[in-house]
């Protein structure tokens, strides 16, 4: 049975919250605007809090990892066992994400909701009904038992998460071949053309960029069709040709933003899994900020289809939730001067107009 | 007497461990260049720096603020005034990069070179030779012995600043006019067109802005030729149309560049000063490393004349280091990243090559 607790509505940002944000970085010891998208994200912050202070310091990461039977196909630069190996560097502290989530503070979470490892990996929580999907370019990645069951993993990493309270939530990704996955995602839900999608992932050279593209070319003739006709395209296509952890990210949104949790989003990968979750319940979208520009190609065609703004473009393209720890401390800068900074009056400054 | 301890040859980074940086990020768990700009800093940090474990939590932050003749003319958006009244928000904690220095652990230096301040500001040095430069726009800003005390005051902070050790420096500026002051030193030793340099400052209307144009065009008339002229032009412009905190932001980034410590350049007004430094000694040159592209129009020109990338553009234009502050935290993680992440061969996780 399909459960429906994914299209129960979104909590709505307080407009309230927003009005009274404006109107103190009006006030506060600067030209007006002069801290740009700092003072944006704040009063963003703020309304998606709730709050009058808004704040960034209680920030959990889940990494969500999975395998993906079109890896078969040779879609990757890197060997799919890579995707276990990396769960465990995860788990050591060795990987970017564990060093970001380390330096600022942040608790990780790793969630295997569908790799290929066989054995319990200490610091990792298994959370999985198979061993990786299968091939999509020759039939569905997955039944739809199996998304449920990712989707079930994603809220259920979410309310862990947030266990100890979340101001902001950071989900990141692991899964050798997921770039063609999130490619075949943009594609068909965009609508977005694969030329402007398909990129070099881990370090594909151009010949099995050609290779990848018409992989997903032939998947989206396999699968098009169907999912445009399904009730839930959104749902449809991650169980066609998405993955288990993209599965788990839309889902881990979806909670969020029913949680009131706003999402700082990352990468290519998790921008496709947000498009999805804006497609399966619209009222995700004001839930998403997004850290990062992507060097992976279709990247900017997919934020410009989320009408997305990042804060950062410095040709990452690592995956992780590492973009979105990156851009982490300008959320925390934001917030720190938007409740720090003295206003004219506190301080005694004379407001522009002396000489106007 | 002209002091010519600027003239004196900077260090050099470091060849041998910027090979060996760069051979570093190569075994990296991630795909190669996949973190994109954060992999070149850390690699040029690690040149700079001459260590193999490049690092930016030492960073103290001089202010530097003064006053302009040119306001008397009415380039800016607020009174002149706001000048001192600024000095005591940095010392009091209200200002922004007082706000951002105290979250990011940096000590903050609040150096007045040149203000209208007339009594002491707890907080603030005072080390200046006069109270505000002359209007620039009838004649020189300041005579010879100014410029060499505001380069004396420069260097003097530079060597307060890195008493207790920096491994990196960022300087800002306080000054009503200062954007003038700085779009006349671009023009003349970009040089640059003026219609591209000329912005809003703080705060300017379409039609003030033209007179701000206008002024500034009036003082290169006047001054442009005894600059291209002189033995040294860096210093004449600075003298002629520049300003004491620009001047005093040039000699400390000499000072910095003599000493090897690296500079994270903040918006226009400092990077008009890092020109002056360029040109007065190129050595200069790479040890600066550039934070963000302002909002303020000629900014974009400026940082192409010095060949520069900056981390971020969020639409900042703020001055007082403010920038610079707000990109540190990518240095510190492109420092942890380099420094803490495993090896392939630590991880045992498989490089690129087995599907290849």
């Amino acid at each position: 049975m399909t459960e429906t607790w994914f299209e129960q509505a979104c909590g709505l940002p307080s407009q309230e919250h927003r009005q009274r944000a404006i109107a103190r970085q009006r006030q506060l010891t600067k030209p007006e605007g002069a801290l740009g998208r700092l003072e944006t994200l704040a009063i963003e912050l703020a309304a998606l809090q709730g709050s009058d202070a808004p704040q960034a310091q209680r920030v959990p990461v889940v990494v969500f990892a999975a395998d993906h039977g079109v890896t078969g196909q040779g879609v990757s630069a890197y060997p799919a066992e890579v995707t276990v190996q990396m769960l465990r560097n995860f788990a050591a502290g060795g990987a970017a994400i564990a060093v970001l989530a380390r330096e600022l503070g942040l608790p990780l979470h790793v969630w295997d909701v569908g790799s290929r490892a066989t054995t319990s990996i200490t610091g990792v929580v298994s959370d999985k009904r198979r061993h990786g999907t299968d091939d999509f370019s020759t039939g569905p990645a997955m039944d739809a038992d199996d998304l449920d069951a990712a989707f079930a993993a994603g809220r259920r990493a979410v309310e862990t998460a947030c266990v100890d309270g979340a101001e902001l939530l950071v989900f990141g990704e692991m899964g050798i071949g997921n770039t063609t996955a999130a490619s075949a995602l943009a594609a068909v839900l965009g609508p977005l053309p694969l030329d402007e999608l398909v990129g070099a992932g881990t370090g594909l050279d151009a010949v099995r960029m050609v290779q990848k593209k018409n992989i997903i070319a032939r998947a989206l003739a396999l699968h098009g069709e169907a999912i445009n006709a399904a009730d839930v395209p959104g749902r449809e296509a991650l169980q066609r040709v998405g993955g288990l952890e993209i599965a788990a990210i839309s889902a881990a949104m979806i909670a969020a933003a029913q949680r009131k949790v706003p999402v700082l989003v990352d990468g290519f990968i998790v921008s496709a899994a947000a498009l999805a979750a804006v497609r399966i319940n619209p009222g995700v979208r004001p839930w998403l900020l997004f850290s990062h520009q992507s060097a992976e190609r279709g990247h900017v065609r997919l934020l410009e289809t989320l009408q997305a703004q990042p804060l950062l473009a410095l040709d990452l393209r690592l995956g992780e939730g590492s973009g979105a720890a990156l851009a982490l401390p300008l959320v925390r800068m934001a917030c720190a001067l938007h409740n720090q900074m003295a206003t004219f009056a506190e301080a005694s400054v004379a407001d522009r107009g002396g000489l106007q």
